[in-house]
Order: C-alpha cells, then structure tokens, then sequence
C-alpha cells in the first residue's frame, strides 16, 4: 500500500520532517528483525512523545493504515517485521529515565530506555531491575513488556511482567490510558497492564512503564556444575528447588554447546560432557549465600555431578556468564544458519524434552544444540542448518513442528520468553485452543476494530466469530 | 425478575433437583455478603462440575437471567450480592483438590477449595501456598481469584494473583476456556489468567485454577514493635525495605486497635502507643532467619522504636497472629457498626495517608481504626458508627469519599485486595480514569455481550460508547 501525500504531510507536521523517513535504505532498516523475516515497511515515522503516538494512531486509525510498534528490532519470533506495509513506529526516541523513585523503589521509564541503561541507572542507587534477556544491551524496556522477556534471573527474580507496575498505552485510535501505578496491591478495575504486557503491542502501544525494583543482593556466588549424563542436570534442577533453594539462575547448556563456547573461546570448559549448569545464589547476607552455594553444591554432587566449580572472583564469574551469553554467537561456527526455538515446560518434564528433542534431531539429521534456563523448565533448541538448501529448509520447518508438538505435549507452551509473533502463528491453536483464540480476537476486535495495531501478529487476523 | 418454570426444570435436569433452591429461607442465605448490602436471589443453583456450570450459563445467557457466582459470601464489596435479582451459582460443591505436583510445585484445585484447606493439606508435602486474607479460613480459592485476593504474607511473597499459573474458565454463552499451565514462563497468548484474576466474575466464571506453591519455609521469627509515634512506625518501613530486607509481613495497628485487642484479649499489648508492628521473617535457613530478625531489629530501634521483642515460641507468636486478626472483630466493642476500607498508597506515602485520615476521623467526628499491611501500603481505616442513626451514616459516607479521595491523590488506588464490588463503583472513574472505564466496557461487551454476569459489578453498567 502507497500512503498519500496529504498524510505524509499531516505525519511530518506531527512529529517534525526530520522523523519521517521514506528512502529505500531507511526502509530497508526495520524491514527486518532478528528472524530471517522481512518486508518493507511503506513508512518510518520516529514520534518523540506519547502525545506524538497519540496523534499518529489517531490519523492511522482514520485512513487504515497498519502501524507497527518497534524497539531495537531484536525480537525472535518476527513480531514487529512489517508484513503488508504501513508504518513502522520505532520508539527509540522515547528513551528517558523519567524518575527513580527510592522510597517507592520504582522506576518510571519511557519505552525506548535499553533495558541495560536503565539497570545500570539503578544499581547506581543500590537498586536492581532484574529481568535480563539476552539481547539486555540493545533491546528496550518497551519491547521486553511487549513480549514479556524473560532471562536467565527470571528463576528467582521473575519475568518483565512480574516489573510491570502501570503502564500508558495508546490505544488504536489514539487515545491514551493510563494503568496501575506505585502500589504493590491494586485490585481496582481489569488487569490492564498485564494484558497489555505480552501483546506484542496488538492491542494498544505502550509508551511508558512505572517499573518495580528490588534492592541489589550484595553478595552473588556463581557455580559451574559439570555432568556425564544430561539426565542429571535435569534431576539436580528439581532436587535444588524441592530443598527450598531457589537460585538466581540455573542455566544449561548441552554437549555441543560447550563444545562451541570452547572452540570460540578457550575457557577450559569440559568439552566431554553430557551438560553443565551455571547455578547463582545471590541475596544480602554473605554467609547465607555462602550457605546455599554450598548447600547447592551439596546437592549437585548428589544427583551425579562429575565436578563442581564455585567461580573464585567477580572475574571468573564474568567469565562464566560471557560464556552462556555467547551460545547463539558461537553456534555460527557449526553452521551458517541457526533457528533459536523457545519452549517452556513443566520443570519435571525438562529430561523428557530433551530426550525427544535429540531424538527428533537424530531422525530428521539435523544438529540441535539445546540450552536455556533449565530452572524455570524454558529451553532454546537451537537447529543448526544451511539456509541455501532447501531439502534442509524444509527438514528445520519439521523439526520445529515436532519440537512445537513435544512442548504442547508434555503440558507446556509454543514460548517462553519470545513471543508468538509471526513465526509461531501456525502452532498457535494446538497449543491454546479454538475458543482461546476466539477469545483473544474478540478483544482484539473490541480495542481495535480496525485491526490497524501490528496485523497477523501473536493472534491470527480476524474472522468473524459466529458463536455469539 | 420471575424465572419461568421451564428454566427451572432445564436447571433441576443439570444439576439435579436438590440442588436448585428457592424457598425464601434459602435465597436469604445467599442475599448477602460481608458488608451491609442484601437482595433476594431469584434462586440458588449449586453446579457440581465445570461442565454443569457450563450447561447453567448457556441456559442462562439465552434467557438473559443474570448469574453471580459466588464462593463463601465473605467480601466486603458487595461483589457477590445479586442486585436486580438473578441465579446465584454457589461453588462450593467443587471443592476438590485435584492434584499436588510435588515435582513441578502447584496445586491444582476447583473454585470451591477453602484457602485454609489448601494450606494444610500441601504444608504436609513441606510445600506453602503464601496468600493468607483474613477470611482464610471460610473463604474460596475461587473468591480469593475472583478479588485478587491479599493478606500479610503478599508482602513477601505476592498476592493471590502471583500464585495464579492457569485458569479454567466457563464464558457467559457458556464456552469453557483453559488459559495458562504449569509453565513457569509463558507468553503465547494474551493473558487471559490475569484478565480473569480480579475480574470478579464479570467476564467469566473460573472453576477450576493451577495454583504455584513454593517450598515451605523451615524457620520464622516474629517481633512485636511498639512505637510513641505513629509516624516512626511508617519510617521503619521504609527503612527496613531499603535495606534490602523483605520480611514475610510488617503488619501496623494504630492506638484504637491496639487498645480494643487489649480489652478484648488481655494480651499484654502496650496500650499507651500510638502504633505497634507485627514483622515476621521466615526462611530455609535458621542463622539467617535469626540474622535477619536482629538487622529489622536494629533498624527499629534506630527509628524509633519504644521496645522490640520477638516472639520466644511459636505459642506466643501464634497468639500475636491471634491478635491481629482479631482486630476486625474486637473493633466491635466499641460501636455496633464498622465499615473497613482497603486503599492501597505507595508504601511512601503511609504517614500522609495516616495523617491525613486522622484528620478526616477529627473533622466527621467518625473514631476511625487504622491498621493493615503497611508493608506494602494497604491501609484498611476501619470507621467505628451506629447505623441506627441516620445522620451518623451519612458522615461515614462523607469519610468513605474523602479516604478514597485521599488514597486517589497521594498516586494509590481504592482497593488494594477487597475489589470494586458494587460500593466502591462511584468512585472508580476518579480512580482509573474515563477511558479506562470504557476499555473495561468494551472488553466485558466482547466476552459477555449480554451482560448476564455479575452484572453492575466491577464497573459500570453499559452505556454505548460513542467513540468507536
């Protein structure tokens, strides 16, 4: 679709001439994210304040014309990649810290703020904001609540959602509403931040976020847990947390992932193991994190651990952390092309999902490293392909089909931490049902009947509902 | 409204005929809850399963006839007294606890579940199911969803809402919608467990939910704190928080409830202090505990604190718990009527909000009690009156306004874990906003476009809006 000129017009009085952008190599630039999806957007429009989205929806909603939220592009499920056109809507601009609270220990947060500025704006005060996906250093606060992101921390510490205090959103025709705010308790009215959080900006456009923090835990201990049989690890994930102990994180990464990371980056890793854990305790009490290091340690030997390694120094814990960080980078040495899925199961069901993993691995001939955040039952298989061929093309689409079938399968879920998107659209329905994703579309339909908020994402387009 | 006999006879053919009640002495069970408000039900339907909830509503929704679902009666909104009339659909039946998952650490219950219950019985697997209202003991895990329900452990560990992993649910046409599982992590769908939780059966009807539960925590220490100044109580608040210590709950009860407790129990409570704290600390490990009962110690002393002591055994610390939750009761020796509010304030802003309805008590000439969790800001001023007398109740409706008012402008909210009901509709808008209010509608039309559930409840009655 061409937006006309008499629009154009209008949008660069909106937010000013310099912040529409239509050249084909501005366009080029969020035709894409972190997928191999993409399409070229019609426009990029860069508002600088909520009152600026307000009045951009107000005049998209009139003329139809489809608007996709965006923050860093950074997404894995190809949510903000603008299939059909219409206006990119990059909130980048919008990257203030508007207040740390102390008292309230809140911050209150435009959506384009990189989710690592605003943590190390805080801990400046001795504050943590804890979620912590991968993509930390460039992706944004907006797009992590939009997807509801996840981290290694989130064990303990929770996900975006569990931070996500008040939001303001700009609903589909441009007006504004405002949801939650400072107090931990508030039952007054239907949940609108959380449903907001998660919607992969389908429903309305989040433009700022009171958040919730906690105090920074003073004292961190980091353990590097080595095992012979991947089954192990598993069973250690359970065992640590039926004991009471609920870690920071509890990461694992399987054989040819360590195998990657060491060829990458010669950390002296046991390259013949089945797995390794990367298990944090962190809190306020030097002793009581001493105690459940130990106490972990303790445990880890007694479901199988071939060795148990408590990182020294502050610098072998950067180590060790530079190390899981750099699993999805360092798979490009294996191979050109990478899929990272995202699936979350019942923690039991962590073995049995690994077990059928490789075993779709074995019979579709594709090598699937797996790693993720064993704690909290998300694992990222990662297949490892060559994109040029397209037998092997479609052998990836089988495996992800079976991967998607074993995590429904097994009681969990299509995502975890990344969203739905574009790319999970297929599976949608096996794993939440018919009447589910009616549901969602009646409310979709209900805040934006036009459906001009990020179309064909995270719920599949509108057919009329015959049931009511 | 009448309900024809053919509806009656389809009603009796789902559940069975002594389950559908409708002598007078029956529906004036079901008239009321736990305020002042009562209307006679139309009739009593009790389902024994989802599905003959589900059988209920599509019969229901096809004749128009309004259904309150309801749990043991005991809010304090008036959220489940049948205005206008209807079928109120009792729970209590479903009381089964269908499954504790040792492994994956939840619980998964019908709506009917007594809190308590579900308490004991996954205590006795080492396992804890944190959210504690009062009412703990006869009231629902189904109600405690349906208001997002509270108590003096959220502070730690979170409101109901935080225990809630998944939903079944059953439409008003009478659809059965499962959202959510025993994922940890998930993000495929809206999410439709926390659009249901706190809804208070305007949008569905949840029968059966897959609750979190955490290990059970093995110590705790309980400290009673007296203060001359209601305001040092407030300060160690902050004080204790900002120093990186969550206590389970830091409970505050200001002179008036103090001194009825005493009347009422003769505890050897301090009756000449403005305020006493109840904060307790739990954990896996006992140094810690102990660690962190002497730091919140040491804090109160130094802010102000008249005496500390902490509880030497769990007989004595049982008969603190005692004393606070009797407040509520022995406020009634002091005047025949109480009404108990529930505003929720940034924990910041408690000396204001104690201040200031203090000062609201003086000027009505209303004794106004406050306690509550201030811990995480949620006051409940409980106003002391005589409802004989008609000029009375009329100032207490001007101090309900002006608390609320007061919650509003110091950024809290009207209900911190009591919900909306039907007594605090007039002042919603002054709370959420307009727009919020109409998103609330847009979303109940899409779901329940014949506005049979609950109606009147939560939020307005429906007006068309005029805006889409």
């Amino acid at each position: 679709m061409a937006i006309c000129t008499a629009v154009v017009k209008q949008l660069r009085a909106i937010v000013g001439r310099k912040y529409v952008l239509d050249s084909q190599e501005d366009l080029l630039c969020y035709s894409f994210d972190g997928t191999f999806a993409e399409f070229m957007p019609d426009l990029v429009v860069e508002p600088g304040s909520t009152e600026e989205v307000s009045a951009i929806l107000k005049l998209a909603n009139e003329h139809e014309i489809p608007i996709i939220a965006r923050g860093m592009g950074s997404g894995l499920a190809a949510g903000t990649v603008p299939f059909g056109g219409g206006i990119v809507l990059p909130l980048n601009r919008m990257d203030a810290i508007l207040e740390i609270d102390l008292l309230n220990m809140t911050a209150t947060v435009e959506a384009g703020v990189i989710t690592f500025d605003l943590q190390t704006a805080v801990e400046c005060h001795d504050l943590f904001y804890p979620p912590d996906p991968s993509s930390i250093k460039h992706s944004t606060i907006g797009g992590n609540i939009a997807c509801n992101a996840g981290g290694p921390r989130c064990l303990k510490y929770g996900v975006t959602g569990n931070y996500v205090m008040g939001v303001t959103a700009v609903l589909a025709d441009g007006r504004i509403i405002k949801s939650g705010g400072k107090t931990i308790k508030n039952v007054t009215g239907y949940n609108f931040v959380q449903l907001f959080t998660g919607s992969e900006g389908t429903l309305g456009i989040i433009t700022e976020a009171i958040l919730k923090l906690v105090s920074k835990p003073h004292y961190v201990r980091t353990a590097v847990v080595a095992y012979d049989r991947l089954d192990d690890a598993s069973r250690t994930v359970n065992a640590v947390l039926s004991a009471g102990i609920v870690p920071a994180t509890m990461e694992l990464m399987d054989e040819t992932a360590i195998v990657c990371i060491e060829e990458a980056m010669h950390l002296g890793l046991p390259v013949d193991k089945e797995a390794i854990l990367i298990i944090e305790a962190d809190g306020f009490d030097q002793d009581g994190v001493q105690h459940e290091i130990e106490a972990i340690a303790r445990i880890c030997q007694e479901t199988g651990a071939s060795s148990v390694e408590v990182a020294k120094n502050e610098a072998e814990r950067a180590e060790l952390w530079r190390a899981r960080r750099s699993v999805g980078p360092s798979l490009a040495r294996r191979a050109p092309n990478k899929l990272g899925e995202d699936i979350s199961v019942p923690r039991s069901q962590i073995p049995e999902a690994v077990r059928r993993i490789k075993e779709i691995s074995r019979k579709l001939e594709l090598p699937i490293v797996i790693f993720g955040h064993a704690g909290d039952g998300n694992l990222h298989p990662n297949i490892l392909f060559d994109r040029r061929d397209p037998e092997q093309w479609e052998r990836v689409q089988d495996a992800v089909a079976a991967i998607f079938a074993t995590a429904v399968d097994l009681g969990g879920t299509l995502s975890g931490e990344h969203g739905v998107g574009t790319l999970k659209l297929p599976y949608l329905e096996s794993d939440v049902g018919r009447i589910s994703i009616e549901v969602q579309q009646l409310i979709k339909q209900a805040l934006d009947p036009k459906g001009i908020l990020n179309p064909g994402k995270a719920l599949p387009l509108m057919e009329p509902s015959s049931h009511y």
